[in-house]
């Protein structure tokens, strides 16, 4: 253990919204107002953009009611951004006004909640510190729906991600199954570079109301192929339900729905359409049958709504823990996840990653984990992806309506 | 009250999919596997094409704690169809092979549960069996999401769909402001004649976190009155969220989603975008701004995960009061709604309606429930759709998905 650090706390929120960043937060935050270590605890508005502008939210005045909401409001409360921070090396005017800022407020704490892009803003913002001497100590916490974070079993958000898609994939599956004539039903889910997401849609399957075929990134897309096993199933069952992640891409590395323009005699217009649309314009003729084409839209990310009670409470885990150990001296680590069995059934525990090793890196499934034709995941998947969505929140509600935290949000001078 | 009838009954299921039509269901087959003048309760597969066919399935063979399970179980369990039957003064073709079916398992009730075409079903075949002098009872239980059936104050499955409109729009909202640049999203939301569906983004709104524009069938839709409108929010806020109804139109009545080839250059697919994506591509036009469409998908239909109680209690006594009402001697009627105060609070009784009288006829929003600029709703509107949506169900799960109803389907001979 380390001497005492005494100073004031930042945290940011950066990267695209989860159901569940604000749940890290509330750890954060929560813990960091705890802390007798820390003596202000101040929130970024807009992520690191908010410590370069000095827009700082000055947490200690939040009401620690108001606070405890974070737990169930989606997507970023204090704001975020996707600002790419430059090499140290070969710009330091960003590092050198984040100094500015630290030392203006005696900010000695820095916790960063993000993706890949945010894992490698806390690791160059750590080593800045360090090279030049200035004792600060830097956490990242770990935010992803993608689930792609080397070195943590999972990520905070994907959990709750999986649940909303293995959720609306049985419901859907059910309306798609209604009519006596043949239908197929495509359905677009997130994911540009691993298929944690749409793999996800497999649970509902496994669960005796989902997709017949699933496409992941982490195969190669054959278009012959795909309309093979579709027809296949057409013809076994007059209906289909298809699961297909947005990266899907063919052997040469080019997205399918890249590959649009041509594929809709040449006046397909990337605006008005994705994936989804695509291919089911590709189905119908095909196979001549009703062909729906389905995007599920931003809830994927941010549908608190059907939230994991297991991803809630890791989340918040993986804030409180970061503060925990940085007041104990810990510096330039990434919080991860390490799942262990107890008394037989899934837990989860903390573990510390260098950041260095986290940034940048993508985490994708095990080809073992996927079948062998590249059109579904098998057991490995599901025993991975279900411990991960249990669980239901108890949704503070208003009228039946969601009652998210409302934040005054005070300036810091 | 009448002599009593004595026969079997079958129930169908007509129309589009909602989250609470097995409510209904369950609420005609359990009163009526519990009414001693039924003798059997055939469930018609695939609603009048199942009668048509000869495909019941036989309801007194389920497990009676399977078939409660219906109360949770989105879509038609027992099948749908858009069958539109001719005028028996026509063409009694159809006619003569239902009464045959209903001669066939002395059929004396008919039970059929759907939207303004199932209501003309109905009405039809009532009027057919009482031309012809065979003894029978047909009652009408209503169904649309789209709340427009004429002469009850509200429809079962609205309810839902605007919880689940209202609850994603709150999330969206939250969604598409956590950056710091501009960003315009607009949602399509169902309802091709009426907007009560579009309308109910408006309670997401009332709760602090929804659509600043919603437009709606009940007016005419002006392009340029619609981009002046943006422009003022998006000039204020910086950020604007946008609900339409699928069914907006121009003063000559032409949809605004079908004047889609000509507003995009003359290439746009009609098969690839639908409103939203449209409406984006033109706002991102017009403004420069970072534009979003969004497609609410089959979900607000069929998202039982977000279902109303009050609208899963009112569905079941619909279908149940039906049963109890043809036993009592009742004949062509629908089941309404009324809407009373109960110590001041929002109560239902049903009613009873001539299906003459429902049968093709389409309730809209009261044009002095709409604000006059035609991009909103007032207090009158929240006021009618709230105490719709309201109470959590207890949905039945298996690792924290759902569990739904699975029946055997025996066919009877």
């Amino acid at each position: 253990m380390s001497e005492k650090l005494i100073g004031a706390a930042i945290f940011g929120q950066s990267g695209g919204p989860t159901a569940v960043i604000n749940a890290s937060a509330y750890g954060v935050i929560r813990a960091a107002l705890d802390a007798e270590e820390i003596t202000r605890v101040y929130g970024a508005a807009n992520g690191i953009k908010g410590v370069l502008e000095d827009k700082l939210y000055v947490m200690d005045e939040e009401d620690p009611e108001e606070l405890k909401l974070l737990l169930h409001t989606p997507s970023s409360a204090l704001g975020s951004c996707r600002y790419k921070i430059a090499d140290p090396e070969k710009d330091d005017t960003d590092y050198k006004r984040i100094l500015e800022i630290f030392k203006k407020y005696n900010v000695r704490y820095f916790f960063y909640n993000g993706g890949n892009d945010s894992m490698d803003t806390c690791n160059k913002i750590s080593r800045y510190m360090e090279s030049i001497g200035y004792e600060c100590r830097v956490m990242g916490v770990p935010k992803t729906i993608d689930n792609d974070l080397y070195g943590t079993d999972h990520c905070p958000g994907f959990g709750s991600a999986a649940k909303y898609i293995a959720t609306s994939c049985m419901e859907i599956n059910k309306d798609a199954r209604v009519y006596d004539n043949g239908m197929i039903t495509i359905v677009e889910i997130m994911g540009r570079h691993a298929g944690w997401l749409a793999g996800s849609a497999a649970l509902a399957t496994a669960f005796g109301s989902g997709p017949d075929l699933v496409y992941l990134p982490e195969t190669d897309f054959d278009m012959d192929k795909f309309l093979a096993d579709v027809d296949e199933v057409y013809k076994k069952n007059g209906k289909v339900l298809i699961a297909v992640s947005e990266g899907i891409h063919y052997a040469d590395g080019s997205f399918v729905s890249e590959a649009k323009t041509s594929a809709t005699d040449g006046f397909g217009h990337a605006q008005l359409g994705g994936l989804a649309a695509m291919l089911a314009d590709i189905v119908k003729k095909h196979t001549g049958a009703k062909v729906r084409g389905i995007e599920l839209n931003l809830l994927q990310r941010c549908g608190a709504h059907l939230a994991s009670q297991t991803d809630i409470q890791e989340s918040f885990m993986a804030g409180k823990v970061a503060v925990e150990n940085a007041v104990n001296g810990i510096n330039g680590r990434m919080i991860g996840f390490e799942r262990v069995l107890k008394d037989g059934k899934y837990a989860c525990r903390t573990k510390l990653i260098p950041l260095m090793e986290v940034a940048n890196v993508e985490k994708k499934i095990p080809r073992e984990w996927i079948n062998e034709a590249g059109n579904g995941v098998n057991h490995q998947f599901i025993e991975y992806a279900l411990p991960l969505i249990q669980g239901e929140p108890d949704l503070p509600k208003v009228d039946s309506l969601p009652r998210f935290c409302h934040l005054k949000k005070i300036l810091a001078e």
